[in-house]
């Protein structure tokens, strides 16, 4: 399989395994499993799962071993976005050119499905890790719960909103990207390290390989935000200028963020390596980030 | 020790244990950690983590076998109770005597600081089993998490929401008390039966002493917001009627409620027969729950 076929390959996995996640059958409350699957199924790069997959096949570690774990990191990603589009929030109307989640089922029942969702991606890990009576899983799931966390994307979120409407240093600017993004980023990628019985030292580079990837991903949508258009995006574009939020473009200027997109995914690509020809979809899917347009 | 003693002993414990919980030391977000404590060191009757100890005592497991596991679910309480009192969901100002979260902090950083403690429910759990390399403490895990989750506790919630301002039959209401407020109050009761290496029929029995516990707690609840006090509750009593809820006493009238709720306990009382006088401080804490004023 090429790098298109091997993508569609792991994301028809993904999809199957969400569309198929949320076992709620209450008659009481259908509408949560409706709203929960809503934003769970709108499609998306499902970046995430894609990288538990293809980081676990340098270990040839089959998907089936990996793919809870990668639906656990997206159903936190989803949430994660679920509630970072409320009012209170963000306050976005449309996400993946779909309505966003309060606009379709209200305020109230999308801070519940976010809630589900998170709840749901350490149920759906405590099920694998039970299953298989793995400690290598426990292991794992502690990475995705710290990655997930107020000491990672959480807290990420947090610099984001204490620095809206001022203006926020590159210092600032790179821990609130590093936790925002790049943590659940890292997440699947060392989840699936972990699983796979990696070492050491191959943990860390790979950690490495994850951590630009985060920082690449993050300068391309700045870029996007300034270059990209609403049919391509799904979202309005120009958003961070409206909600005066500090970016790349706004500290670098958009000629020097693209060098810094190609630097750092270059940086990322090296750290690979050692893993040979194996890790040939890790370094394809790190270029194909720089090139997308959504 | 008697009684009184010994749940001041427990709730010591866990008050230390919690305020020592929220390990977030970021220059960037101190916000957040104080959000979160802000809610987690409100006091409250500390009922769940008080529950997971006592289960854990009737089989001779020391606190601190227990304790994170406690404190995990006091923080998913805790959640809860920030989300439920934001605009979009209950709206509520004071809790505890205090003012909200989001009226402290700001909606956007309440909700994130619910976030941030569910997950740093799981990550304590995590970290407390991985310390272990217990397989126990990962069951034990994996029934919080159904507890707290779309099938549980979230479900009650929704239920909760969807009945608003409509007549809710019997059943219904039941469902809803016993997914809301029932579930989270299984919860460390199964969690520390697990724990402690319950057999079957003991986590059997155990689990319905926790279901009558929580419908008696739910029905005191409702008692308590037609004939309780602002002073003694720390929140505003006669919410339920100016929501238009439906509660006990508007389904069966203040008397046969009343009635109910010691029918109820003393039927999760009964459960507890087989262990003796091991159970003597879980029987008089669920006869302290009809006693209670707040």
């Amino acid at each position: 399989m090429n790098f298109k076929e091997k993508q569609s390959f792991y994301i028809k996995l993904i999809e199957e395994k969400l569309a198929n996640s949320v076992a709620v059958d209450n008659p009481y409350y259908t509408s949560l499993k409706e709203a929960m699957l809503y934003s769970l199924t709108a499609g998306g790069k499902r970046l995430r799962p894609t990288l538990a997959l293809a980081t676990g096949e340098i270990f040839g570690t089959e998907p089936g071993e990996v793919i809870a774990f990668a639906c656990a990191i997206e159903m936190i990603h989803t949430y994660s976005l679920i509630h970072d589009d409320l009012p209170a929030m963000d306050n976005d109307d449309y996400r993946r050119g779909k309505l966003t989640n309060h606009k379709m089922f209200g305020e109230a029942m999308a801070i519940l499905a976010g809630d589900a969702l998170l709840n749901l991606a350490y149920e759906t890990m405590l099920r694998d890790a039970l299953a298989g009576s793995s400690m290598a899983k426990l292991r794992a799931m502690e990475a995705v719960a710290r990655y997930a966390g107020a000491r990672g994307m959480i807290g990420g979120q947090v610099i984001d909103l204490q620095g809206e409407g001022r203006k926020v240093d590159s210092q600032e600017l790179a821990a609130m990207h590093r936790l925002k993004t790049g943590a659940l980023i890292k997440a699947p990628v060392e989840a699936a390290a972990i699983i796979s019985g990696a070492g050491e030292e191959q943990l860390s580079v790979l950690s490495n390989y994850a951590a630009n990837l985060g920082l690449a991903f993050q300068i391309k949508d700045d870029i996007l935000d300034v270059e990209g258009s609403m049919e391509e995006m799904g979202k309005r574009p120009g958003n961070d200028a409206v909600c005066n939020k500090s970016t790349y473009i706004t500290l670098y200027g958009l000629e020097q963020s693209k060098r810094m997109l190609q630097e750092v995914t270059d940086e990322g690509i090296a750290f690979l390596e050692g893993f040979g020809s194996k890790a040939d979809f890790l370094r394809e899917l790190a270029r194909a980030l720089v090139r997308r347009s959504n």
